[in-house]
């Protein structure tokens, strides 16, 4: 079969491979939808989880079950799946600790694209298929599905991780797609006031119609300065880290209340340290908490959260700026991804 | 100064008393506007909490400040405030416990029209009032405050005690003004599917309007049927009762799946005991949770339930049905609680 | 293969079944030693789980595997391992949601003498072995290890449920085997008092022995107005319920402060309604919370329990004061559960 | 009357002031046994809080109460009371929110010799005495209970932040007298193994009579590997932070389990920025918290602490290596804490 791959660090191409075989709890699936990833381009351009070869890219997708293992009884070939971009082995003692994510060691819930061929290719391997696939609903469109494979669930934890309760007074950072899902998810999850920090127009644009009451914009002055005017000088209650750098943390904390709570789910790809300015945190004593983690995946929260989509109570679909149809277009979908045209959110490539 | 009180159970009518003493931490307030609450009508006319003699009623208030004690620092006459229903003692040590509601003995967090006199006069008096007053901002319209006092952290608590995730199937039983409040509450907490259970044309209009997926009428049949019918026989995650009497939680825990949470903020006002069916409540195994609780009062809760109308979260102004100007139609306001005309959700008095 | 069965509701006896089959992912274990359970006695006696066929008996052991299914990666025959009471499927929903126990249903996480034949025969079938077994440390002893299937999880989760802090008040209701490891679990979960109830003099006294500072005896007056008096009219913060009856919840609730938590790891065997009577739960807004589960099993929860007996933190030994060699004593050890002699708290059976 | 002050950085001495003034809610204090802190002597030597003149020093004491105010009604001057290091403003925004340590400001909840006199004086002053005093029991000497003003709390609290469970293995960094606390509070929390870091002979023996499983000595090697090599090269469940400096921070993480926790206590006096490991960190997705936070005060707080000690759960005369008795003493002994000779865990002055 055929993939698009990482074929080492700075490296993809397109390379045949064969099709993957299908263990007695897994699935084979066929993509019916899949998004590049802004992590692809980590992994292939900066190296980030190390030297790769010939290793198929994406962990986004929806598709089409086209074999299952004998073990598996919940799904069977035809059924249509939303595929979590991270995929526990729901028996590891971590999850049975409440951390699937880390099934297996730190972050090894996520196999896609990572220890494993991703989704960018004719068929693909998933494992566990009863615990870590979720029957598409009708009434959800693919391209809008894909979203809910990575970008969804890492906003919503987010604004899980900063524990938002009512009327909290909450700043995101960073209005890519994941930082608008998180902007989504703080809305409805009750916050009152939203500070989404930001540049890009089009972004703003879609952050204001999530849900965010002001676009803080780095351009116009120190963002830390900016939220304590519009906080009278007391900050916010909570920070979604969803952008930025290692450095964002010293403006997460600086803008925090005593007793309030960060949530990062930026994946800190460079950098030796990421440092907490000692008398904002107060010298230690501030309970000023930080709490950053992988988005949780499996069925269960693919289904609760294509159940917010079903219900319209989400519309991910503004994430989608750039549409492909087939699978050729996909090194066009993951270059746009590198390159980050003004206009882009998140494309999409309907195969 | 003139009060409408409760003369003796069953016995309502306009009395004369002073105007209250202020104690150096406390402060006068002239209400601007009042809402009488079904609990007004138990306590006169079920008399569920006991004999009362020439005490004042109501609890629902937001008003104008004049006098304050000589150790309040945060308010001074003139200052327009939300008074919550609930004005703890926050010294105590059920305060310093997180249930500051419950100060000084179980409930007893509720002063007004249980304690001492309440807000149905030309001027009350409000206990601690640094701690217990919040300044109305001057976006919101004084009759759409008055929902703050009570029936909207009434039903938000519902949600908080329920726990609603999200992603989560919540079943709100009753759809008075505190039902009401609580499917608002449970669409921007996260909830999926909100199915409310009621019977009244326009309640269950404005249900909709707020969030609820579907009405459940128990003309229709049993509820519990109803629910098991939407849920392919899963269940809800989440109940929040908000209405019925003590066997609506024999429904509730019918109702609910296994790991499933029961948030209740129905005053019970008669009968020996709440009963929880044994084999459905997984004989006592199956994790269905059960908590209820007074909501919270003061004055952070206040401002940030405030900050939810005055962002545009939330608009507790369609509760308000029937709108009275002046002072003499309070009877007239607190009797159409007692009748519960069918159009009727929630009345206020303009003073 | 020779097996101690339940024969039909309120026979038991011998029976000869074929050695049960492993699975992939399966375990078949040869107990090492084994105890009855006054579930079993319910079960048996009083149809409990309704009629049963041939249906071995038993779900306390320790073993050692015989054999392990093709995708088995952590055990090996020959490993010695203790048996959770409790063997989740991993991937059900339920168990991503955090209730392992529901899996598949509401209990359902139970299977051992309930779904499937139990412990007491030359072999059994554990489903999911890697997920379910753990590995007997060898400082612990086969007797002692015994306790660590049923009685300590158990006891340990009423402890949880009810949420015990630093400093709290707790009354543990019911000293028999579960009850005793619920008050060791108090006393090392921070309790500073611990109220136990219960009359049999061999339990109190090691009641005392694991850290409860008063047994509050039924027959000395109503064990309300004694834990009254004990916190001079206060009442406790919290309690464990751990025998007793539906109507245990009536003394619960009116010895619990507001903000109170309850938590129930008694298996409710019969009666239609446990009754929560409306007054002492404060009409409903008392906050005094109710939760009830089946303990959490599976690897994880082993290890961490048995690490607290391997540490020294808990000796589960004082428990078992009837032992027993040889597998033809199984009956012996049953009835005794049934009939509950005078110095009984637990017996075991040594193979 | 006379006092033990910080004249200005870096000098301390006797003063004369008059005897403070006693408000409506408060109380006046003679101390019947004082103790010095470690930030006694950041305070006077690092100027951790900046220049102070003339402001007497100290904030561990238990006393008798010679002057209440008006409106105090708990209290009565002749009343043997804890007082604790915290002493918050109950009704202010901060503590309704729950965290009363920040009460009208980060860490202002901390009133005693911080922005007020402290309790190194003939009588001191304490604010909202109902909300901020609790009884000394008649079983609890003098000395130990003064521990309960700072040692036991904020240990404790490290226990709390890092949210210890049945089981887990915890490391404690840091074994003076708070770090002893932690360790103390680490076991009667339920930690299984807690190894503790520190290296001086006599705090290494009290640390085991408190429970500690192992010693870690940095002069035996890198305190993370020692750590790494006791686990199995699995880490710790939990890291609660009670000495060290800035850069303890990194080995926490680098010792700590995916989804682990750490609970800092450390008052962090100097430096910038503490400092986090990017790729231990999990990149930003690992799961590894990082609370920190001064201690909880306040009466509960005290009630219950010092219930521990009175049920005999918590020895904390283990501490107090060096008594002295008489005010005079009071130079002595602050200066012991200053020089920390080799044998010195906790000086305490009888008075």
């Amino acid at each position: 079969m055929k993939g698009y791959a990482m074929l080492s660090i700075g490296k993809t191409g397109w390379i045949e491979k064969d099709i993957p075989a299908c263990g007695p709890l897994d699935a084979i699936v066929k993509p019916l939808a899949v998004a590049p990833c802004s992590s692809d381009i980590h992994t292939v351009w900066a190296g980030a989880i190390g030297e790769r070869h010939d290793m198929i890219l994406g962990h986004e997708a929806v598709g089409e079950v086209v074999e299952v293992g004998s073990m598996v009884k919940c799904f069977k070939p035809g059924d249509r799946v939303i595929v979590p971009a991270i995929t526990p082995d729901w028996s590891a003692l971590e999850s049975q600790a409440g951390y699937s994510m880390h099934s297996g060691g730190m972050l090894a819930g996520w196999k896609f694209s990572n220890f494993k061929d991703g989704v960018f290719a004719e068929y693909f391997h998933v494992n566990e298929a009863d615990g870590n696939l979720a029957i598409l609903p009708d009434s959800i469109d693919i391209a809008t599905a894909t979203m809910l494979a990575d970008m969804v669930p890492t906003g919503f934890h987010g604004v899980e991780l900063a524990d938002v309760q009512f009327g909290d007074k909450v700043c995101v950072i960073g209005i890519g797609p994941v930082g608008l899902m998180a902007v989504a998810a703080a809305a409805i999850r009750g916050a009152s006031y939203i500070y989404a920090v930001g540049s890009r127009p089009n972004c703003a644009q879609v952050a204001k119609e999530y849900g965010a009451s002001e676009i803080i914009n780095y351009k116009n002055g120190d963002i830390v300065e900016q939220i304590m005017t519009l906080t009278s000088g007391k900050g916010v209650d909570r920070v979604v880290i969803a952008g930025g750098d290692n450095d964002t943390f010293i403006q997460a904390i600086r803008m925090l209340k005593p007793g309030g709570k960060i949530g990062n789910v930026n994946y800190l790809g460079e950098g030796d340290y990421v440092r907490v300015p000692r008398t904002e945190w107060g010298c230690g004593m501030g309970h000023k908490s930080i709490a950053g983690g992988l988005m949780p995946g499996g069925r269960l929260r693919m289904e609760k959260l294509a159940s917010l989509v079903e219900s319209g109570r989400l519309d991910p679909s503004k994430l989608l700026t750039h549409k492909f149809n087939g699978f050729e277009h996909m090194e066009e979908a993951l270059l746009l991804m590198k390159d980050k045209p003004k206009d882009l959110i998140k494309p999409v490539v309907i195969l």
